[in-house]
């Protein structure tokens, strides 16, 4: 197997941190995304969507959604249990890990991408060029202050995002709370239960890599 | 158990068709999201999110989001299984049925919520207004034709879209290209790979539901 990282970017470190609490050991390639070697050959051929994390899986297939690479990881390395044990806890975690990367992650992305001046012409990740949209950044901005509210108020009613167990949710999780530091998005002051799971989340050696 | 579907939309079909392939029988709660029942109470206290699918679990649970619905009924009822079977399997139709979304289903809705009017100021699903963004329904446009070019470059690679196994993702891609019709997006004359695909999902009785 093979890890394609990008040591600075929120996506690839969701796999960094799920191998880690995995207790696994995969070879990683790293992949610097500020000179644009994501655009170009070799990874270009590994990965035509031009992004990271891939996976290189033991088949020599390579794996570019992080959703995908999460499940092939759990049924290698069932222990720990990372994306629930129990049918209910199994469609909690693919809930919340769907709906943080869909309600925070494309949000933040929309918010970043849509008016810095790095990403002109690069309003979305992939092969083709795409015009900033600004009102598209400023509502990927609400969008994201939302989602931080929905995550107070879930993380008011249990632990953890998926229930009273650590699972992949809150290892995606994380890594867009963290992104939002990209757009200047803090957690706001008033959202204690997102500071009290955030504070314990960070404090994981995997958060650390 | 209990389904809220609403029988014309595109994501509620998506979990009809995959109860109807796992030989389930489970109550259904028919939501008229024409007459704007999804954003009042009861629903509304059901799903704050004011989207279909919901089901409502064994336990009591309101699952929203497709993955987690699918996921749930794959745990209590595994076979025919349709979110794979050997790890490479389960993460490839976790791939598919990702991307499908993403760059399909996201990029059709873009295309019809930021211009049509009966969507005016109601720009993305959930409890918040969000104003068209015009810009952006064009981009959605585009990004829907070059994600059906995507699925016919792999459709000329496999039968189906994880593999040579009927699966998930399948289902939620024939909901997703049916989609397109509301855009105006018919597959491509030279699509022939996606087409002869679209035939063959297209006369399962799962798809007529």
């Amino acid at each position: 197997m093979k890890f394609y990282d990008c040591q600075f970017a929120p996506s690839p470190r969701r796999v960094r941190m799920f191998i880690a609490e995995k207790g696994l050991d995969i070879p990683v390639v790293e992949i610097d995304l500020r000179s644009g070697e994501h655009m170009k050959d070799p990874f270009r051929t590994i990965n035509p969507q031009c992004t990271v994390p891939v996976l290189e899986t033991k088949e020599g297939h390579h794996l570019t959604e992080t959703v995908a690479i999460y499940r092939y990881l759990e049924e290698l390395q069932p222990n720990p249990p990372l994306l629930g044990s129990t049918p209910l806890e199994k469609a909690l975690v693919a809930e919340w890990d769907h709906r943080t990367e869909v309600e925070g992650f494309y949000a933040i992305a929309e918010a970043l991408r849509n008016t810095a001046k790095g990403f002109k012409d690069r309003a979305t990740t992939g092969p083709e060029n795409f015009a900033q949209i600004p009102d598209l950044a400023a509502r990927g901005r609400r969008r994201a202050e939302l989602f931080f509210k929905t995550l107070d108020d879930r993380l008011g009613e249990s632990r953890y995002l998926a229930g009273d167990f650590f699972s992949a949710a809150d290892i995606s999780t994380l890594a867009v709370v963290d992104f939002g530091a990209w757009i200047k998005l803090e957690i706001p002051e008033g959202h204690k239960n997102l500071k009290r799971w955030h504070d314990e989340l960070s404090a994981r050696p995997s958060a650390k890599l």
